[in-house]
C-alpha cells in the first residue's frame, strides 16, 4: 500500500457559528454557507482543498447529527460510512478521539489531518506543500503536530504558539501555548518572530493521538476503548455504541486536554493565507473593499457617508445606508443586525436575548 | 333635501409617498398602508372619519388610475362611479377642478371638503365639530376656506397661514400664506399666536371653487368647461373626456394657483391633533416611544445603546441594533434603508439613485 492510502482527513463540521449571527444560524451554520460568494460553501472548499492530498474514501466528516442532511447534500461524494454523527456537542477532544478510534480500526497505520470545516485558506498550493511536509513528519516521528500561522498583524483574537528548538524544515518543538493576548503583548509577539497563530489544524498518526489521549484524558480514551471488538467497522454497531457512550464524555477541547499537556507536541510554521473566519471583523479584514472602504457580501448597497462597514445579506436585498461607520449590517432569515464592529463580541449575548424574547427560530 | 345631503367629500389619494421610502413604494404608497398598525390604512381612516359628516354616497376618491384596484379593495363601500381615476399626475389644482365639475353636475347646490388621504387626525370628535363649522360657513358665505392647525412646535417643515380679521367663531380672513420658515422665524411665528400650519384641507361650495378657478387659472377651468353637456354624469363619457383632457392640464397646486391669489380666502383655526405624516421624523414625533426613546412599527426590536430611532418593517422581522442614535431604519419589499433622521430630505434622491442603479422595482 502506498503511503497516500494511509492518509486520512477529519473535517470537524459541528459548530454553530453563532458569532456570525444572524447570517449563520443554528440550523444553517457558517460552514454550510457560501460565505465568500464563490459558489462553494466553506465545507465544500475544505473538502476540495484536501482531495489533492488524501484519497476521497479517506475523508471523514464529523458533525452533529442535526446537520447530517446538510453534509450529505453538500458533499454527495462522501460515503455515508464516512460521516460520523455526534449525538451531542462535546467540544473537540471526544470528536477527535472518536475519529481516531474509527480510523485506527480501519487502518492501524493511519496518519491523519484534523481540520475545522470553516476556515479560509487562500494559497492552496502552499497549503498542499505544508500538509505533505506535516504528514511526512508525523509518519516518521512520535509527534503531535499543530500548524502555526505566521502572524501578519498583532491580532488579539487568537491564541499564539511560541516555537522552541527547530527540528526539521518548518517544524519546531512547541515552547508554550498562550491565551489570547492584549494588544501590547500581541505587538511584542509579532515583533519577536517566535510566536505563531494557533490554527486548530493538527496532524498525527492514529497511534500517536490515541496514546496521547490515554495519557492526558484517560476517561475519554477508556470510553472509546470500551467498544466491543468490531464496533468501529460496523456502522450499525458503531452508531448504537456512540449513542450510548458519546454523551457521557466530558466536553473539553483537544488543545486544553492534550496539546498543552503532552510532551511530544510540535508546530509546523506555515503561511498559506489563513483565516479562521472567526468574526465579522475577520471577514471584513479578509474581504476586498470598495472605494469607500466598505465590504458587501451578496447584496447591492448604495452607501452615502459610509466607511468601514460590512454589509451581508442572505436573500435578495438592496441596502441604502447613510452615515454609518465601522458597522456590521447583516440581514438573513427574518433577522436584521446592525452593530458596531467594535462590539461584535456581544453578538452571542444578542442571540441569547433574541431567543429568550422571541423564540428559538431566531437562534 | 336636508343640508347634509348636499355635502360632499373629495379624498385625494394619488400621491406616491416617496418620503417614506422604502416603506411606502410607488406601487403601494403610504395612504394604502396600515401605517399606524391600527388595522386600517390611512385611506380607510380618512374615509371612516368623514362618514359621520357626509353621506357615503357623496364621498369621492380621486386617485391615479394605477391605484384603482387598491382603492376598490380597501374601500368596497365606495361605488365605482365615485372613484375618479386620473390618467396622469397633475398636482392638486386639476384634481380638485375635476372633482368640483363632477360634483356640480350632480348637485349644483353642493358644498365640499377636500382632504388628503394620508393625514392622521387623533381627536375625531373635534375634527367633526370643526368640519361642521366649516361647512356651515362656506354654505352661507362666498368663501374658500382652509383649515389652519394651531402649531404645537416651531416646525420648519410646514407652510404657515397668518390670520387676519376674525369673522365668526374660529374663522378669520387669511392675511398671508408663507413658505416654510427657518427655525428662527418658526419660533417667532409660534410665539405670535397669529400663525397656523397650512393643513391642505379645504372647504367650499362647488360654485365658489369653480368661480375661483375661472378667475385664477382660466386654462384649467376652460378645459373642464369644454366637456359636452352630460359628460360628468355619464361615467363612460367622462372617462373618455378625462383621458383626452386631463393630461393637457398644467400641473399646479391649488394653494399656489388659487388660495394665494383669490380674495375670498378664509382660515378656520383648529386643533384636532393633526399630522400630515409628511416625513419619518413627523411619524417619529407622533408615535409613542419605548423606554429608550425609540419608535418601533410592525417589528420586534432588541436595541442596545440606541435612542431616538424609528424602526419600521413591512413583513415579519426581528431587528437587533446596537449603537444607533436618531436613525431611520426601514425595511420593506426587498429594500433596507438606514439613514440619520437629520438627512431624511435626501431620501427622494436615494430613491432616484436606487432606481437608476438597480431598476424600477426599487422605486
Amino acid at each position: 500500500m502506498e503511503q497516500r492510502a494511509h492518509r486520512y482527513c477529519v473535517i470537524m463540521c459541528g459548530g454553530i457559528g453563532s458569532r456570525f449571527w444572524p447570517y449563520s444560524r443554528t440550523r444553517l451554520p457558517k460552514q454550510f454557507i457560501d460565505f465568500l460568494g464563490t459558489g462553494r460553501t466553506l465545507l465544500q472548499m475544505s473538502f476540495d482543498r484536501i482531495r489533492a492530498i488524501v484519497p476521497d474514501s479517506n475523508i471523514l466528516i464529523v458533525t452533529n447529527e442535526r446537520y447530517a442532511s446538510l453534509v450529505r447534500e453538500q458533499l454527495p461524494e462522501v460515503d455515508d460510512a464516512n460521516i460520523l454523527l455526534e449525538p451531542a456537542r462535546r467540544n473537540t477532544a471526544p470528536c477527535i478521539a472518536w475519529a481516531a478510534w474509527h480510523i485506527a480500526a480501519r487502518d492501524p497505520e493511519a496518519s491523519m489531518i484534523v481540520t475545522p470545516a470553516d476556515h479560509v485558506i487562500t494559497r492552496e498550493a502552499e497549503f498542499e506543500a505544508s500538509i505533505r511536509e506535516g504528514f511526512a513528519f508525523v509518519e516518521s516521528h512520535d509527534a503531535l503536530l499543530t500548524l502555526g500561522i505566521s502572524p501578519s498583524r498583532p491580532e488579539t483574537g487568537y491564541g499564539y504558539i511560541q516555537i522552541g528548538d527547530r527540528i526539521d524544515g518548518n517544524i519546531s518543538k512547541v515552547k508554550t501555548f498562550t491565551e489570547k493576548p492584549d494588544l501590547e503583548l500581541a505587538k511584542v509577539f509579532l515583533a519577536s518572530g517566535e510566536f505563531f497563530w494557533n490554527s486548530g489544524i493538527f496532524l498525527w498518526t492514529a497511534k500517536a493521538i490515541r496514546k496521547a489521549l490515554h495519557v492526558c484524558v484517560p476517561d475519554i480514551a477508556a470510553a472509546f476503548d470500551s467498544a466491543p471488538e468490531g464496533t468501529y467497522t460496523d456502522p450499525a454497531a458503531e452508531t448504537a455504541f456512540i449513542a450510548r457512550t458519546f454523551p457521557g464524555c466530558m466536553s473539553i477541547s483537544i488543545d486544553y486536554s492534550v496539546m498543552e499537556k503532552a510532551d511530544n507536541v510540535y508546530v509546523e510554521t506555515v503561511s498559506f493565507g489563513w483565516s479562521d473566519l472567526g468574526t465579522w471583523s475577520a471577514l471584513f479584514d479578509l474581504s476586498p473593499k470598495n472605494i469607500d472602504g466598505n465590504v458587501t457580501q451578496n447584496c447591492n448597497v448604495i452607501a452615502y457617508n459610509c466607511s468601514g462597514n460590512i454589509f451581508a445579506v442572505r436573500g435578495e436585498k438592496l441596502i441604502v445606508a447613510d452615515g454609518l461607520e465601522d458597522y456590521i449590517i447583516a440581514d438573513a432569515d427574518g433577522v436584521l443586525l446592525i452593530c458596531p464592529k467594535s462590539r461584535e463580541q456581544k453578538i452571542k449575548q444578542m442571540v441569547t436575548d433574541a431567543k429568550l424574547k422571541f423564540g428559538e427560530k431566531y437562534e
